[in-house]
C-alpha cells in the first residue's frame, strides 16, 4: 500500500511519460472495471480520472499508470497484476490484503485448460534446478529475514493456540504442536527434510532429547543453523547436512518436513515417497506440513516467476496418491491450519512494513513491493481458501499410531496456552 | 472357530463323503501349505493328516475338508476362503481374528491388474440397486441386531476414549465426538445421510437441540427409529425419510453421515458431493465417517457377494477428488480410527458368539458362520491396517472452520471420559 504523496508523485510522473489518457486507454479501463466490479474496487487511471461510477461503496482503488497495464489485466492478470504492482505501474489504494482477497475471489480457483496444461507440462526439479530455485528465494541474506519473522527464525504457519498470541508465542506452539504430533521420545532419530535456519531441529533435540539429521540446499541457512547449533552446544545432537533430502539414508524413528513440500514439484512428489520408503522404520511415524490446494492446478504466475521458483502446492490426493500410498504409508490424522498461516501472514506483513526503509535501500524498491505484495497475496489466499495448510501425520500402514487419541497432545498443548515456557515441562 | 468335537464330527462326515485324501491332494495341499506358510498356519486335510511341516510352531490350523477347496484356495482364495467356510467346507482352529489377520498380511493390498478391471467396471447403484443392497444387509430383522450391538444399536465404528471403555461408553462417546467436530448448536438444521436405526439423529436432537432430517432406505430401521423418536418425543425435532439421500432437498446447517459412504459405490460418489452442494449451507460444516483405504482396489470379493453388495472403500484422494473438491468443500480434518474400529468388531464379535445359538436357529448355521467370519475378518482388516476408518470434517471452501483449534472439542470430551453422563452437561 503506498502513500497518498508517494502515488500522486508517481502519477504525475507517468502521465507526463504517457500522456493523457486516449478514448482506447477509456475503454479498456472500462473493460477492466468491468472485471474487477464484482470486487466493489474502483480503477483510476493516470490522469486521476476514474468515470466509471460502482453501485455500491468501493474497498479500494487499483491505480494504474499505463496502458500496456490496462492490457495485461485484461489478457492476463495473473501475472500481470505482479508484475505491473512490482515495477510500480500499478497501485492500490486500500488495505492491500483485502483487495487482493476480493480480486482473488473473482478468480476460479477450478483449473482451466490452460491451467491444466501447465501443471501437467511443468519442469521437474532436478537436484541442481532445486539448488537454484531455493537459493533464489532463502539465500536473500539472513539479515533480510532477522528483520521480519519472529526472534527464533520460523518461516512456515504459526499455531496460534489462543487466537490473541503473539507471532513469537504461535511459533513456540508450533514446533511443539509438530513435536507432540509425533510423539517423540528421548533418544529417537529424526530426519528433517528443508529445516530453514534449524528452528525445529534445534528445538526437538533440546526438548525432546532427540538426534535430528536436518536436509537443507539453501547454504546460507545451513550455516547460520550449524552456527546456532554450536552455540546451544547441541552440535553433537543436530547434524545440518548441506544436501538434498532425496539423497538422505539411513533409518529413523520419525520423518518430519515443514514447508518444503511446496518446494518439491508436481512431477517430483513421488521422490518424496521414496525418501519416506527407504528411511522411515516399521514402527515409526511421520508429519508433513505443507501449503496445499483443493483443486489441482498450478502456483500463481507471478508468484512462481518472482518469488517461488518450481513451488507447486499439492492437494490431499496428491500427497495420498503420489507420496503417501505408494511408499506404503497410512494417513493418521490432518489438520487445516488455513486461518493459522493467514494470521501468521498478517504479522509478518506488520513487521515487514516496519522495515520498508532498510528493504528498500538494502534491495530496491522493487524487491520491496514485490514481497510486500508476495505477503498480502498470500495472506488473501489463506483467507480466501484458495490456498490451504494441511500438517498430516502418517505412519507405515498397519503400524501403531502415534497415541490412541488426539486428546493427550492436548491434554500438554493446553497448559502452553498459559505461556511459552509452560511447553518444556513435560518433554523429555 | 468351531469346537474340536464339531470339526471332529464335520471332518468324520466330510472325510466319508469325499474318501481318503489321493496323491493329487496331498500335491495340491502342499501348494496350499507353501501359500500359507508365511502366515505360521498349518494345513490338516479331512483325513486329519497334516503331512507338510512348519518350521515354526504354528498359531493355528485351517483344516479342509474336499478338494475344491484346496483348489480354490490356490486358484480364487479372495473367494474362496469366505465360501469354504461359510460352507463348513473349511475350519479353523485357533483364534479367528488372528489367523485371517496373518492370511490378510500374505495378500498384496495394491492391486493387480485384475483389480483394477474389477474397480473400473464396478456397477453403478442406482436408486433401485441401493434399496436392494441395503435390504440384504440391514433388514435381516432388528432383533438380530439388537442380540450384539449396544443397547443403543450403533453399527459403526465407536470411538473409545479410553481404551478400557464398554461398548456402550465408546458408542456413546463416538456420537458425541462427531457432534463436537460439527459444533452442532441449538436450533440449527441438520441433515443426515444414512441413519441407522437413528440414534445418532436422536442424540444429536435430544443433547444439541437441533432438528434432523435423516435419510435411510432400510424400512425396517426407519420403522424402529420412527419408534424411538416417538417414544422419546422428539418426532417434531427428528424426521425420519424412508428415500434416498440423492433425493434430498432443503437447505442445512450440517451434513452428517457415519457408515453411509461404503455403501455408495465407487460410481456414485460424485452423487454425494451434488447432494452436499446444493444442502449445505455456505457457513455450513460437515462430517464424513467411512471405512477407506490407503490405495484404490475393489472390496474383497466375497464379502461384496455375501454381506454388501455394491459396496466400496473409498481412498481419502477419492473422497477428496471425486466428492470433496467438485462440491467447493475444503478438508478441515481428517482423524483415522483404524484401531477403534478393530476394539469394536472384537466387541461385536464376543457378543455375537454369546448369541451363537440365537443366530443359528433363526437363521442357519451358514449364515452364521458367514457372519463370524466377516466379523474377524473385518477386524482383521483394521488390525492390519488394510481397511481404515476416517472421519473428515470438512466446510464450503473460504467459509469459517467450525474451530479456531482442535483443542475445544477435546476439553469437552475428556469429561466424557468421568463417564458417559458427563458428555450432555455442556450441550444446548
Amino acid at each position: 500500500m503506498r502513500s497518498s504523496a508517494e502515488m500522486s508523485d508517481r502519477r504525475a510522473e507517468y502521465a507526463a511519460a504517457v500522456g493523457a489518457p486516449t478514448v482506447i486507454d477509456r475503454w479498456l479501463g472500462a473493460r477492466v472495471q468491468a472485471i474487477v466490479s464484482p470486487a466493489r474496487v474502483r480503477l483510476e487511471l493516470w490522469d486521476g480520472s476514474s468515470p466509471y461510477s460502482l453501485p455500491t461503496r468501493p474497498i479500494g482503488d487499483l491505480v494504474v499508470h499505463d496502458r500496456s497495464t490496462l492490457l495485461g489485466l485484461i489478457v492476463n492478470p495473473d501475472l500481470c497484476f505482479g508484475e505491473a504492482y512490482m515495477s510500480g505501474r500499478l497501485d492500490v489504494r486500500g488495505s492491500l490484503p483485502v483487495i487482493v482477497a476480493e480480486l482473488t475471489r473473482l478468480c476460479p480457483l477450478e483449473p482451466t485448460w490452460l491451467d491444466r496444461i501447465k501443471a501437467a507440462v511443468s519442469t521437474a526439479n532436478t537436484l541442481r534446478r532445486s539448488r537454484s530455485n531455493v537459493h533464489h528465494h532463502y539465500d536473500l541474506g539472513n539479515a533480510f529475514y532477522e528483520r521480519w519473522l519472529d526472534r527464533r527464525m520460523v518461516y512456515t504457519c504459526a499455531y496460534f493456540a489462543r487466537q490473541e498470541m503473539s507471532l513469537e508465542e504461535a511459533q513456540h506452539a508450533k514446533l511443539d504442536l509438530v513435536c507432540r504430533k509425533l510423539r517423540l521420545r528421548a533418544g529417537e532419530s529424526v530426519i528433517e527434510a528443508g529445516c530453514g535456519w534449524g528452528t525445529l531441529a534445534l528445538h526437538m533435540a533440546r526438548e525432546y532429547g532427540v538426534r535430528v539429521k536436518a536436509f537443507n540446499i539453501s547454504r546460507e541457512q545451513i550455516a547460520y543453523a550449524r552456527d546456532r547449533a554450536a552455540r546451544e552446544g547441541l552440535s553433537s545432537r543436530v547434524e545440518f547436512i548441506d544436501d538434498d533430502y532425496r539423497n538422505a539414508s539411513g533409518e529413523f524413528d520419525a520423518f518430519v518436513s515443514v514447508g518444503m513440500l511446496e518446494h518439491v514439484g508436481r512431477r517430483n512428489l513421488a521422490s518424496v515417497g521414496a525418501v519416506l520408503q527407504r528411511t522411515l522404520r516399521r514402527d515409526g511415524r511421520g508429519l508433513l506440513h505443507f501449503i496445499g490446494r483443493d483443486v489441482t492446478r498450478p502456483l500463481n504466475t507471478w508468484i512462481r516467476r518472482r518469488i517461488f521458483p518450481g513451488a507447486y502446492t499439492p492437494t490431499l490426493g496428491e500427497l495420498t496418491t503420489k507420496v503417501l500410498s505408494p511408499a506404503g504409508m497410512s494417513v493418521i490424522d490432518v489438520e487445516n491450519l488455513r486461518l493459522h498461516y493467514a494470521h501468521t501472514l498478517a504479522a509478518w506483513s506488520a513487521r515487514f512494513n516496519a522495515a520498508t526503509e532498510y528493504v528498500r535501500q538494502t534491495y530496491g524498491d522493487e524487491f520491496h513491493r514485490a514481497w510486500e505484495l508476495y505477503l498480502a497475496g498470500s495472506e488473501a489466499a489463506f483467507n480466501t481458501g484458495w490456498l490451504q495448510l494441511f500438517q498430516v501425520v502418517f505412519t507405515p500402514r498397519g503400524s501403531l499410531p502415534p497415541s490412541w487419541t488426539r486428546s493427550d497432545p492436548f491434554d500438554s498443548l493446553r497448559s502452553l496456552g498459559a505461556g511459552p515456557g509452560a511447553a518444556s515441562s513435560g518433554c523429555a
